[in-house]
Parts: structure tokens; C-alpha cells; sequence
């Protein structure tokens, strides 16, 4: 239990921190009275749309808990409850902190790129920390409370439902909060440049564009507060994942297991030490790289995370030569022909090294595939040359491309974990992905900060200088943006096995005299494999559609504002941003209802067609092969997504760093026109992937659960 | 053996009447002596180009019948040759009759709708017939000849790897020639446009354009030549594994295996006859609707099919209600709980029923989301107005939603058909989709015929008026091309469980000792699923690319044609077309390589690394695993590309019909570039991801083969 007290010990410095960092924001000079005015009108748009999001998303959530109270119980639909509010809490603060610190960028840019850089850091490192903290204080919170006062025994199955719960609640809020804030931010994004850029002429952020507000609303509740929830359910998904894996597969004694399922919470508490070390390393050095100083911070956090995991393994397990599980640990659902033996401390230890070298890699490859320095960008630049027609097909090619390297490191760290520890080594693999969450969070929730800052600085009329350097900030923001989502689905590719392998012993423990066939011979294992690979594809088709149809709807209501008001474009009146935004919020959260139920329906659905066709056996093996193909085909759509995404929006940067014939060239055009086909992709459809998996194989546990509980 | 002589028969009929519809297409005017210049142009270019082609795959042909050879025996050898030297028939022949006809079609333009229809359909109805006719005579033949001179058993070994190397060579060829000429016509199109329309401001088929006879050639070696080879491998693998899985998993005498493996060919045999009594049918009722004229054709055939495989099943199996198999007549690879306990020459005719209500379905879908009358293609017309990005958008949602009809299609399929007679009814279905191939294809066919007709009369300066009637005639080749993709990645979607279960029931018969887990819950499964769930992405990445490039080639070419000789533009000399046709035959060959063979080393390459790093059962598992991973994302993949890029088409068209301000309006140049991006998705990445699916499967059956007899 100590060691439980210690992870949490650490989630309550993580929140500390937290704190005293948006006090140091919070101190800084939040610019002149014009700066001022934008940005609260910026706070005021965010918060009127995360109240209307987190109102309808109550709404849901009272009846999925409802569901939960009446089918699994009261410690599920509380585990339920402390997901969700945590979940909503992270991405609420987050928001907060980040609509705050825009305007104090902007203010501290005016004086120096390293003034910019570090408070724009700093909030993002809250947002950062505040996933991580809150995300080990609930689940580590949660079962302190239930081993200790509650009584319950680590591997007692209410444990097991309530840890699912929580991930549940986590991941449901996560979905709406990813594709509700990645529509919005897309629509108004899109929007806002059709009408602006194209049709009227005027540059991006004009103040005289109706749609420049919501643009940049749309940068904190989706890149900011929808970001940060979806991590936040990475993070807890993974974390209980992991733990409830090692209830499920080990056998052993009460301590044994005490101390195995706590040692995903202190690997943890220890990395959100490493990772608050490493925000104080984010420093501009002598060549003055913007992504030089974020990366010193992160690979500050990877490498010291390599002795503190060793230390955090040592003291929680003692000997780390010591055979744990033994022959047989493994569930007979797991039997494989290649299932070890038994694993040590050690063999855990090489396990999470491979979750940070996965980690590492994935940030290395994405770079690679959306920076402005390799071939990839360069390749959608220079096709820019010859057409709009070009530049979306060579970016279409690079996003297919892009999904080749991840998926061999993920393939290999795969299959590496497993001949290392089993199933129970991929879920450690994967904790120590997500145990760098705060650092990797804190380097994405720098972008949208930035971003904000350049529209600040454009709005209020300051100086040109300030407006570059900007840019320069923003300019990284496009790759470590795509490095949070790459990792994201990366560490759920990894995932899969353990959701699958729980789902397999769950069934086994729920239904003993069933047997399921989940062999590739069997059709329902078929049917389930396509349904599953279906699921992305109809959810991306929903995303892109629910982006162009709000962007059209504020297309319109621009044209409607200049038309009515010409002194909107003399620059005599203001433009009503707050119609323009309210807009937004309303389509962006009707949009958003129904491809976020699709993952939680369509298990329950397809178990219950099956089951009324070919009986429960049939049913379940469906079941269970949706989740893998949901994962097999969410993998390739969000990879290619997120990286092309990036590509797309970074080439448009390098044409306008002045080659193939810089801003305003025919090339400019073609990028830009790429880049907003790369908007929806990156920031709408690819992101929302990642919890859609998730809820999906989390349904199923549920599912499973409820039809135990309710007499199948 | 009188069931195999009768399908023979129909096979000699369909090549009969391939011949005689050749000599009333051939003894029709060619047109003015200017017509017949360009024709011949267009001829020489796709001459030089297939020659080339098919010598490049002669040397790999060769290479690998020297393997084949060497491992495997004369017998296989023979088949892959016959498999190989048809194929290649096949598309030759078709491509000489539609550069023949192309040019009769417009000159039979001149004259009525009606006229040009009949022209371009018989032309495409003698490609329809070769097809179907020389994959039925290459399969039962042989088939013929192993079971009588030969005197082997149905079921014995060396006909299984015979008939499997058969639908190799089918299969290698029709890559080759699918991606060769998918690479070829997209460069030159996409070239073209981009020098011609974009940059030099003159209109489409502009004699001055020096792409403008590569384009034209284009069309024959790609969507012609192509597509023959695509849909002769599809119809040799689907009744070759049909075959192959009745002697694989049914234990009955040899006289009843011979009826039942006699059954696939007959089928095909009368769906010949019907498929020929449709092509009578095709002629312009009284609204004068083309696509109205082509569907009485198919219509008439697929109706037709039905009384017509009825009679054949009871001809060919005697009593309908005998049940065959009986208890454990599946082998124990694919003994799931749902297995039938036998089936009955009835439930056969049902199966093929539901393969003939999947093709009509997915014919009916397919017009659904690519026809200029429905919501998908008006919906990216109107998006086209707020601009290129909003037009791609729409278009690439519309292509992942495109996936999700089929695929309930296929998954209802799959179930219905495998309650009836387990997998021998899946194959069923596969097979009674594939005896319709010969409407298919000629209904195909068609299409290039009349765009080439387009093309001479502008070129030709003919009367406005034909071209109005070929632009007529050619808008509806855009959803006809859907369908023929749709139609055989679906047909592949059934046949992959066939092809798993021979592979699953392979390796017991040449491993006994091996146990092999196809379980979900085995890693390496997983690793198979994810790792061909990449070949799609990365063969679409590799195509893409290679458009791309090629298209650029072709671009810097024509530029160089301009600035060297003014006189071009002026019209007073003319232009070095078969410069530019040998510059994109060069680059359509290089490109056409590399991604060829992924397929064909990908899965040696997955057996040999698993086994090497943990053993020859991992090995086989995530082979297998593989062969189920590539139809899963290749599913989609295809689906996605072929609708997607058939709706860009087409929504150009409708625009070009006057809506959304028509020709030259900003929403026209909008469509334009959604046109291009669709380009080499529907015609050179989407439809050669289909070879590709049954590459990976035919190799890895062809891998154990070599394995068992080489000791492992």
C-alpha cells in the first residue's frame, strides 16, 4: 500500500505544480487594453461552448450512468463518475489556463523569442501535468479507496468492473470532447479561411472577419480541452487496463498482486517527476532551434525516466530476478504456443523500456514525416508547383505512406513484450508509453497557445517583429501536434492485445461452460473483423462531413454579416463574433452526437444481431473480433490521418518560408488548398480514432459484465 | 466429365462469339482519313506499350516459372504458364479490338446515339466474353486434362497446386498490368490536363497537346488491357479455389467430387450463354438513357442466370436434396461451432443466388454513390462551390462512407451463405458472382472505347454534336468502371475466407504434426493482421507516388515540346506524340516494379522472420494471419478508392452539365482538382489493390506447397 500512497503523493505534486505554474502565467502582463479585449472575448467564447459541450454531454452521461447503476452496481457507476468529472475537469482547467496564457505570449514576445517560448510552455506543462496528475490521482485514488477502506480484494471482480468503469467514463467524455472540439475548431478554421482568404481577400486573422473569434476559440477547445481529455483517457484507459490484466491473468497471492497492480501506478508517479524536471529544461540554446528547446525537455524526461522506472520496479517488487506467475499464469484464453513461462522484475523493466524507445521512435518518425526538413513535406511542396491536383494527391500518398514505420516498431515492440512477459508485458510496454503523458501533453498544448498569440498580435495591431515570432512558435506546434497523436494510437495499437486478452478472460470467467471460437476460420470472427475495420472508416466519413457542413454554415453567416453591415469590411464597426461563434458551438455539438454513440452502439448492437442468428457463442466471437478490427483498421486511418494532416499544413509553411515561390504564388494556393483538405484529417477525424477504440473495447467489458450480472 | 466438356463448349462459344463480334466491329467505316490518323497513332502507342509491358513480365514470369519449377514441379509449372500466357491473351486481345473500335464509335456517332452505343458496347462485349470465355477454357481444360489423360484423381495433391499455380500466373500477370497501366493512363491524363488545361489554357484532347495521344493510349492499356487482366485473374482464382476448396475439404468417391468440382465450371459455362443473350439486349428505350440501355443488358443476364443455374445444378448433381458431405465433412481447421452438418444441392443454388443478389446490390450501390443523381455526387458538386479544399473534403468523406453499404453486403453474404453450406457455399457465391464477368466486363469495357471516340472526333475537329453524343456515351463509363472495381473487391471480400480456410486446411495436410493457433489472442496473429493490413496503405502509397512522378514527367516533357518548337501552339506543325508515348511507357514500367512484388515477397518475408524468431508454427500463424489482414484493410482501401474517385468524376460532370454555374465557374475549377486527386485512386491504386489481395493469398499457398515438399 505504500506504494500506492507514493503514486498518489505524486498526482498531488503533479496538481501542485499545476498550480503554481498558472499563478506564474497568471502574473505575467496580459498586454494592452486592445490585447485584452480579444482575449476575453476569446475566454468568454471558449467557455460558452465547453458549458454547452459539458451540459450535453451530462445529459449522456446521467443515462449511461443510470444504465451502469442499475446493471453493474454503485461502485461501477461511481468509478464511472470519477472518469467522467476528472476527464471533463482536465480539459475544463486546461482550457482555462490556455485562453490566459495566448495573450500573455503575445505580450511576453514583444519582448524576446525566449519570453514567448517559456510562457507559452508553461501553460502548456499545466495542461500537461493536470492530465497526468488527475489522470494517476483517480485511478490510483480509486483503488486505495477500494483495497483499503473498502476491503475489497485486489483481484476481487468488482475491482476489475469498477477500474472499467472509470476508464469508461474517462473515454466517453473523451469521444465528445475530441470530436465536438474537433469540429468545431475545423469549422471555424475552414470557415474563417474561405471566406476570409478566398472569397474577401483579407489575410488570416483579420479582426474584420466575423469568424476570426471563433478560429481562435476553436484552437483552445479543440486542440487544447478536447486534446487534453483524449489523453486523459489514454492515460487512465491504459493505466487500468494494465492493472485489471494483471487481475485477470496473475495467480498469486493477495500481496503479490498488491504489489504488481501498484506498480503501474508508482512507474507513473515516478515519470510525472522526470517530466516536471524536464519542463524546466525547455530552453532556447545557441542555434536557437524552437524544437531543439522542446526537445531537450522531452528527452530530459525519456532518459531520466530509464533509472527512476529501474528504481520505482526495484522497490516495489524487491527482487527483480524473482519468478512471478510462473508456469500457467497465463489465463488458458491467452494459450499460445510462444506464451512464456514467467516473467521477473527485470523482464517487466526491458518491457517499459521498450514503451519509451516506442515512444521515442514515434516522435522521430512523425517528425520526419511532418517536418518541414525531409522529404516527405518537401515532396508536397514541390508538387504544390504543378497544381491544387498534385499537392493533394502527393499528400494523399504520404499519408498512406506514413503509416508503414509506426506499425513495424509497434509490431516489433509487440512481439518483443510478449516473448519478454506475456500479455502482462505489452500492457507495461504501454504504461510507459502513456507514463511520459504530462511531457508529451505539455509540448502539444503549447501549440494551440501559440497559435492564439499570432492572432492576438495580428487582431491587436502589433508590430510585425512580434507577429514572426509567432509564426516561428506556431511553426513546431504542427509536428508536436501530430507526435501527441501519433503516439495516442501508437500506444493503443499496443493496447489491443491487453483489451483483447481481458476481454477473452472475462468471457471465460463470466460464461465458463461457453466455448468461443476465435479462430480466423470461424465467419463471425470474419464478420467481426470487417465491422470492426468498418467502424473508422464511417466514423472519418461522419467527421469530414460534420466539418464541411458547419464550415459552410459559417461561410454563410460571414457573407450574411458583410452584407449587412458594410462597415464591417471599411473597418468602421465591429463584426458580431459572438453570433459567429454561438453558430459554431451549436453545429459543432449536434454534429458531434451521433458518430460518437456509433462505437458505443455498435458492439452492443452487433452482439445482440449475432446472438439472435447463430446463438451466444456466435455472438461473442464477433464481438471480440470487432475489437481487433476496429483496432487493425483505426490504426492505419488515424496514422495516415494525423501525419498527412501535419505534412499538408507544415508544406504550406515551407512555401512560405519563401520557397517554390513563397506566399501569394500559384504553389501557395495549391498548399493552402491542401492544407484545408489536411484540416479535418488531422484535427476532426484522425485524433477522435483513439478513444473510439477505446470505447469500443471498453463496451464490450462492460457488455460482458452487464449480460453476467443479468443472467446472459 | 461431360459437365467439364459442356463448359468447355461455352468457353469455345464465348470466344466464337468474341471473334464474330470483332468482324462486325472491324467491318465497319473507320471514319475520314484524319480519323484514322489519329486512330493509328493511338494504335502504335498502345502496341509499343503493351510489347514493352509484357516483355518486362516475361523476364519476372520466367524467373518464377524457373522457381515454380524447381519447387513445386512440370504440373504447377504448366498451370502458372497457362494462367500467365491467357491473361496476357486476354488483355492483348481486348486492347486491339478498343483501339480499333474507338475510332468506329465515333464515326457511328456521326451518324445516332444508338449507333455509337452499339459500336462501343461490342467492342467492349467481345473484351466481356474473352475474359470469361479464356478463364474458363484455361481452367476447365486443364482441369480436363489432369482428371482424363493425365489420370489423376479430383482430389489429388497435384492438381490442388496445379490449379493453384494456374491462378498464380493469372494473378502475377494482372498485377503487373494492372498497376503498369494504371500508372500509364493516370500519368497521361493528369499530365495532360495539368500542361494542357491548366497551363496552356487549351481544352481536353487539344490536338496540340503532345500528351494528348498518351492519354488516349492510356485509356486502352489501362482501363481496358488492365482491367481484362484484373478480372480474367478474378474469375480463374475464384473458380480455381472453389474448386481447389471442394477437394480439399469434401471426403466423398471420386465420382462425386467430380460433379461437384465440374459444378463452378458449368455455372460459368451458362452464365456465358446468358451473359451473351444480355449483350442482345443493350439498345435505347424510349427516354434515350444510356445507363437505362446497359442495365437492360445486365439485367436480362442476371435474371436469366437464375433458371439457368438452377438447371445446371440439377443437371450436374442429379437430385437437389441429397445431402453431400454430411457429419464432419468439413476438415478440422475450420470446425467452428456454427459448421453445417452437410449440404444439399439446394442450398448451393441458394448460395449462388446470394452471390447473384451481391452483385446486383453492389451494382445498385455503386450507382448510388458515383451516379450524377444521388445525394454523394450533388453533395460534392455543391461543395465544390466554397472552393478546391471544401470539394476534396467532401469527396474523401463520401469515399469513407462509401465502404459501409458493400461491406454489410458482403458480411450479411458471408453469414447467409455460410449457414447454408459452409465454406464450400461461400465459394459458391464467389463463383455465381464471377460466371456473370462477362456482362461486367463488357459493360466496362465500354467505357474506355467511347472516351477514345470523345477524343478522335475533338481531335479529328469533327461536329460539335458527336462529341455531345460520346461525352454522353462516356459519363456513364465513369459509374460503369465503379462497378467492375466494386464488383471484384467484393468478389474477393467472399472469396477470402475460402482462400484462408485453404490455406488453414493446407497446413494440416502437408504439416499433421503443427499445431498452428489462429486464435485472436496469439500475437503473431495480430502481428499478421496489422502487418498485412499495411500492404493496402503502402501499395496505394507507391502507386500514388509513382502517378505523381510519372505525371510530372510528363509535364516537363510537354513544356520542353512548347519552348523548342512555337509552332506547336500556333498549329502549323505538329507535335512529337510518340515521344511523350514512349517517355510515359518508360516511367509506367519502372514504377510498375517494385510495388508488384510487395505483395509477392511480403508474405515469404513475414514466414521466414517469425520463424526465425520464434519458430515455424509462429510462422505459419502470421502468415496466415496476413492473408486475413490484407482483405481487411484492402476492403476498404479499394472500396474507398474506386467510389470515392468514380463521384470526383462525376460531379465534375455534373457541374460541366450546368449546375453550380457550369463549365469555367470557380466551382468547375473546384471539380477539376477533385477529378485529379480521384484519378489515380480509382484508376491505378484502388482497383490494383484486388490483384494484390489474391497475390499474397495464392503466394503463401504456393509457400507450403514448396515448404512440404522441400522438407520444411
Amino acid at each position: 500500500m505504500t506504494t500506492v500512497y507514493l503514486a498518489i503523493v505524486c498526482g498531488l505534486i503533479a496538481v501542485l505544480y499545476g498550480f503554481a505554474t498558472s499563478r506564474q502565467v497568471l502574473a505575467a502582463s496580459p498586454g494592452n487594453e486592445r490585447m485584452q479585449d480579444i482575449a476575453s472575448a476569446i475566454q468568454e467564447g471558449a467557455r460558452a461552448y465547453l458549458r454547452r459541450q459539458y451540459t450535453t454531454i451530462a445529459i449522456v452521461g446521467v443515462i449511461v450512468a443510470v444504465v451502469l447503476w442499475v446493471t453493474l452496481g454503485t461502485l461501477s457507476t461511481v468509478g464511472f463518475a470519477i472518469g467522467a468529472i476528472l476527464s471533463g475537469v482536465a480539459g475544463f482547467v486546461g482550457m482555462n489556463i490556455s485562453v490566459r496564457a495566448n495573450v500573455r505570449t503575445a505580450e511576453a514576445a514583444r519582448g524576446s523569442l525566449q519570453g514567448g517560448l517559456t510562457m507559452a510552455f508553461r501553460s502548456g506543462a499545466v495542461t500537461g501535468m493536470l492530465v497526468a496528475g488527475l489522470g494517476l490521482l483517480a485511478i490510483a485514488g480509486f483503488f486505495w479507496y477500494l483495497t483499503g477502506p473498502a476491503g475489497r480484494l485486489p483481484n476481487d471482480r468488482e475491482i476489475v468492473e469498477a477500474l472499467t468503469a472509470l476508464a469508461f467514463g474517462a473515454s466517453l467524455i473523451s469521444i465528445f470532447a475530441r470530436l465536438g472540439g474537433g469540429i468545431f475548431t475545423k469549422a471555424a478554421d475552414v470557415g474563417a479561411d474561405l471566406v476570409g482568404k478566398v472569397e474577401a481577400g483579407i489575410p488570416e486573422d483579420d479582426p474584420r472577419n466575423p469568424a476570426v473569434i471563433a478560429d481562435n476559440v476553436g484552437d483552445n477547445v479543440g486542440d487544447c480541452a478536447g486534446m487534453a481529455a483524449d489523453l486523459f483517457e489514454t492515460y487512465v484507459v491504459t493505466l487500468g487496463v494494465t492493472m485489471v490484466s494483471i487481475a485477470l491473468l496473475i495467480q498469486a497471492d493477495a500481496a503479490e498482486l498488491m504489489r504488481l497492480m501498484s506498480l503501474p501506478l508508482i512507474v507513473g508517479g515516478v515519470c510525472i517527476i522526470t517530466s516536471i524536471i524536464g519542463t524546466y529544461m525547455v530552453r532556447l540554446g545557441a542555434s536557437g532551434s524552437i524544437m531543439g528547446a522542446l526537445y531537450k525537455g522531452f528527452w530530459t524526461s525519456a532518459i531520466l525516466s530509464v533509472p527512476a522506472i529501474w528504481f520505482a520496479t526495484q522497490y516495489t517488487l524487491g527482487d527483480m530476478h524473482k519468478v512471478i506467475g510462473g508456469a500457467g499464469f497465463l489465463d488458458e484464453g491467452a494459450d499460445t504456443a510462444t506464451a512464456t513461462a514467467g516473467f521477473t522484475g527485470l523482464d517487466l523493466f526491458w518491457c517499459m523500456l521498450i514503451g519509451l524507445a516506442v515512444t521515442g521512435l514515434i516522435v522521430w518518425i512523425t517528425e520526419y514525416y511532418t517536418g518541414t526538413a525531409y522529404r516527405p513535406v518537401k515532396s508536397i511542396a514541390k508538387a504544390s508547383e504543378t497544381g491544387h491536383g498534385t499537392n493533394v494527391i502527393q499528400g494523399l500518398a504520404i499519408s498512406l505512406e506514413a503509416t508503414a514505420l509506426p506499425t513495424l516498431v509497434i509490431v516489433v515492440a509487440v512481439v518483443a513484450a510478449y516473448k519478454l512477459a506475456g500479455i502482462i508485458g505489452i500492457a507495461f510496454s504501454a504504461t510507459s508509453m502513456l507514463a511520459l503523458a504530462g511531457m508529451v501533453v505539455a509540448l502539444d498544448a503549447y501549440g494551440p497557445v501559440t497559435d492564439n498569440a499570432g492572432g492576438i498580435a495580428e487582431m491587436a495591431g502589433l508590430d510585425d517583429e512580434v507577429r514572426h515570432k509567432t509564426d516561428a512558435l506556431d511553426a513546431v506546434g504542427n509536428t508536436t501536434k501530430a507526435v501527441t497523436k501519433g503516439y495516442a494510437i501508437g500506444s493503443a495499437g499496443l493496447a489491443a492485445l491487453v483489451l483483447f486478452g481481458a476481454y477473452t478472460t472475462d468471457l471465460e470467467t463470466y460464461f465458463p461452460d461457453l466455448t468461443v471460437d476465435f479462430s480466423l476460420s470461424n465467419p463471425y470472427v470474419i464478420v467481426g473483423l470487417l465491422l470492426g475495420a468498418l467502424l473508422p472508416y464511417l466514423f472519418g466519413a461522419f467527421g469530414m462531413t460534420a466539418v464541411g457542413r458547419a464550415a459552410g454554415a459559417v461561410v454563410e453567416e460571414v457573407r450574411g454579416q458583410f452584407r449587412d453591415n458594410p462597415g464591417i469590411m471599411a473597418g468602421t464597426s465591429r463584426p458580431d463574433y459572438a453570433r459567429t461563434v454561438d453558430l459554431v458551438t451549436r453545429a459543432a455539438i449536434r454534429e458531434m452526437i451521433v458518430p460518437s454513440l456509433l462505437p458505443v452502439l455498435s458492439p452492443i448492437a452487433l452482439y445482440f444481431i449475432v446472438r439472435a442468428v447463430d446463438g451466444q457463442a456466435a455472438g461473442f466471437a464477433a464481438l471480440g473480433a470487432m475489437l481487433l478490427g476496429v483496432i487493425v483498421s483505426g490504426l492505419f486511418v488515424a496514422l495516415s490521418m494525423t501525419s498527412g494532416g501535419g505534412a499538408w499544413d507544415n508544406a504550406k509553411k515551407y512555401i512560405e518560408d519563401g520557397n517554390h515561390g513563397g506566399k501569394g504564388s500559384e504553389a501557395h494556393k495549391a498548399a493552402v488548398t491542401g492544407d484545408t483538405v489536411g484540416d479535418p484529417y488531422k484535427d476532426t477525424a484522425g485524433p477522435a480514432v483513439n478513444p473510439m477504440i477505446k470505447i469500443t473495447n471498453i463496451v464490450a467489458l462492460l457488455l460482458l459484465a452487464a449480460l453476467a450480472a443479468n443472467g446472459g
